[in-house]
């Protein structure tokens, strides 16, 4: 049993989902570990992580404009609003989706399901530098 | 340090929650470990895993039936319909919930609340198959 | 690679965040390994876990005011009303966010981003004792 773990810097360019499905399995890769969990953890709480359909681009478009018309910018009920009006519906978004994702892994490959694809959701307008930690716990 | 995997198949009748606390049980016992954490992990983003009572059905029908209102079928919003129009709400509320959940164990036993069930979530309308991958990381 | 593991009971006032990390971070440190991951877990089904700005009082405020809004007691839809208005809800808040929280460590030291707190988010109305279970995995 041992423990991989690195941390990566992503570049988003603003509100959207992408896929870091590939970053992640490099990582196990580098572990050598053959069996066990890795676990995807996003370290802000503007964005956030989910495992989504990676076939049909138009699915992630109509998540992206479901939670945007759940969680509008601009609601009059927000008091936290000294970031922009984007801020305040990052959270919320945030806490709606997960900050942290365990996938498990076997022959040193992700299990994950045919259509699924690790992500990094965006939630603010303007791009920024986002950091994710990898940690492979396994035999 | 060990670690125990096995995947399971699952079928499920159509929309609502299957309970899977017995099936999660069962593999912990197989680990023959004793102290650790059991992560569930559900491969598909048309169903999800989530945590709730084990007690009263009304919960986990109210709970459905929010959830619907919340996503309906038939949002005019949609552009992903091609699979039918519970595809879409299937994916959102996937996100709103969980695809791996992570649960401790001591003296081999799963650390649930009294009235903590695990579930399987089916989103969609029709019969499927599904898989999950339990894996226990212990001692 | 060892586990260390402990259970805590928390005091809940009733509807509110209540921040956990001082708590985490403490066992942590009793556990005295270096790397891996933390994993923090609810036994129950009317509270949950959320990790969430930790800076500004009022990005907790506007959240807690929104999942109000968006999951409201007195909805005429629900059946599950026996152990009070605020029971249902809670169920549906605590499914929309987390049961558990798996939160990588290195160095002994939370990886946490730097407005990042762990939160236990209590739903019901009135004052609770509550159990979240802390698993360190690591070497």
């Amino acid at each position: 049993m041992a423990v991989h773990q690195a941390s990566h810097s992503i570049s988003t360019p603003g509100k959207g989902l992408q896929e870091i499905t590939k970053l992640v399995a490099r990582e196990l890769a580098q572990s050598r570990l053959k069996r066990g969990t890795v676990t995807v953890f996003c370290q802000h709480t503007s964005c956030s992580l989910v495992t989504m359909e990676n076939a049909d681009p138009t699915a992630r478009a109509d998540l992206e404009a479901w939670f945007e018309r759940l969680v509008p910018e601009g609601d009059p009920q927000f008091d936290h609003t000294l970031e922009g009006p984007d801020d305040m519906p990052s959270h919320i978004k945030m806490a709606l989706t997960r900050t942290s994702e365990t996938v498990p892994f076997a022959d040193g490959q992700l299990l994950l399901g045919t259509w699924q694809g690790i992500y990094l959701w965006e939630h603010r307008r303007h791009a920024h530098t986002r950091t994710i930690v990898v940690t492979v716990v396994g035999e």
